[in-house]
């Protein structure tokens, strides 16, 4: 180990630092970070296309073997400093494991028989929307499909999958048209989840064949004319006192009753 | 509005203060705070003893109309300056909307035919409790077992409840001999909640009766003891490819099918 990085002046550690702060930045260079190990181990044992392995000396030290079993053949892999290991984590105990990933490339859908998906139509929360995946993985849905939701590939969405988004099938549409138009084509029945004491209960609304179901923004739900567009409207049943799940749980609530 | 508090000795900020930031001064008091517009409109509007109110000049201003609407008889309204409102907040944003509150007395559970409970053995995360606590709300759980976890009245616990633990039985039991003796005598049914794929499906396991789930610590789940001393063990059937869904998420799933 003798060239320890510990300038902050380092290009890709700049490029991290910028990367993780800034979706324009992610947009612009195609490439995500990781924190972690156990996400960074995920990422390499997924095949993600890690262009750049960074490890603190003592991480290096504790982790070091482990990591560098995985074909790093396309990675380059950087020592730094601990010090400037603290400087670019987000936490105050980092792990001092960090990666820049690649995004990607997006593919076209390929819909199975009964294959049973969710549409994130609106979230905002980088929170419920890596839960919402992690979920996803758990319970087996076959794709995630994002329109006009926050950036998936931000610090906190990726942490908040554990992993999980380099396993599950996520498709990021940038109309609704064309949200509307891949899944008729796809002869997918569509639902929108709504708050609704009217809308079919999705305990008796039975899921068969293709299946998507809509969640919307946490505050206001799924716009009308989008729930409107769907095939039918679904809800939860509530108890009467409050009217609300957290997005990210009635989501988990749903996928549970589509792979049941 | 003569008397507006400028000054951070003011004794009931500085009680404020304490209670936010320490288990210990809540649990010598046996009071919690509150902090938001719709919490402290829920306490009130729930009844819950809330012995201060505590509204920014602003506030004052945008809610006090709405808040001083409850029944105030026993609750101390203070006026703070909108500085010392920022002081005292925990969020960058505040609504400058605060109240303190009485932790309610311990009741003995009341067990209904066909009751549904939930024990939370052991959790740590106060964001999941809070969670939890919620879905419980919003599903129509009948009550709630605390054991080994983190306390309830932490400010984030709290938050994250969302009003539901005015709403909510809630009962924190000292020690596990307590909490089985209880249920015992009640004659609730108890599931402990394992990853463990020779554990009864809770897809075909049946929840019939007075039933209670328990669900374990975030890292560990259940020691293995607590699951053995249960009824029974019950799992929810997940993709191979992980085992592990966020505590908050499989309670919510769990409660679900309790419920249905």
């Amino acid at each position: 180990m003798d060239n320890i990085i510990t300038s902050k002046e380092n290009p890709v550690i700049k490029l991290y630092q910028k990367l993780s702060a800034s979706k324009k930045e992610r947009l612009q260079y195609g490439l995500f970070v990781l924190e972690g190990l156990r996400i960074v181990s995920d990422a390499l044992q997924e095949n993600a296309e890690v262009t750049h392995l960074i490890l603190t000396k003592q991480a290096m030290e504790h982790w070091g073997e482990e990591l560098l079993q995985a074909d790093l053949r396309d990675t380059k892999t950087l020592v730094i400093s601990n010090e400037l290991g603290n400087r670019i984590a987000s936490t105050s105990t980092t792990q001092g494991v960090f990666a820049i990933c690649r995004v990607p490339a997006a593919k076209a859908p390929v819909f199975t028989d009964n294959g049973r998906y969710i549409v994130l139509y609106g979230l905002q929360d980088p929170g419920n929307v890596g839960m919402i995946i992690r979920t996803a993985d758990a319970l087996g849905i076959d794709g995630i499909f994002m329109c006009g939701s926050c950036d998936l590939y931000s610090p906190k969405a990726i942490r908040s999958t554990m992993g999980s988004v380099f396993r599950e099938s996520i498709f990021v549409v940038g109309s609704e048209d064309e949200l509307f138009d891949v899944l008729k084509c796809g002869g997918v029945e569509t639902s929108a989840a709504v708050i609704d004491t009217d809308a079919e209960k999705i305990t008796t609304c039975g899921f068969n064949g293709r299946q998507a179901v809509f969640i919307g923004n946490e505050g206001n739900g799924l716009p009308a004319e989008t729930a409107l567009r769907c095939d039918r409207r679904v809800t939860i049943p509530m108890n009467g006192t409050i009217n609300s799940l957290n997005a990210a749980m009635a989501a988990g609530i749903l996928m549970w009753e589509l792979k049941k």
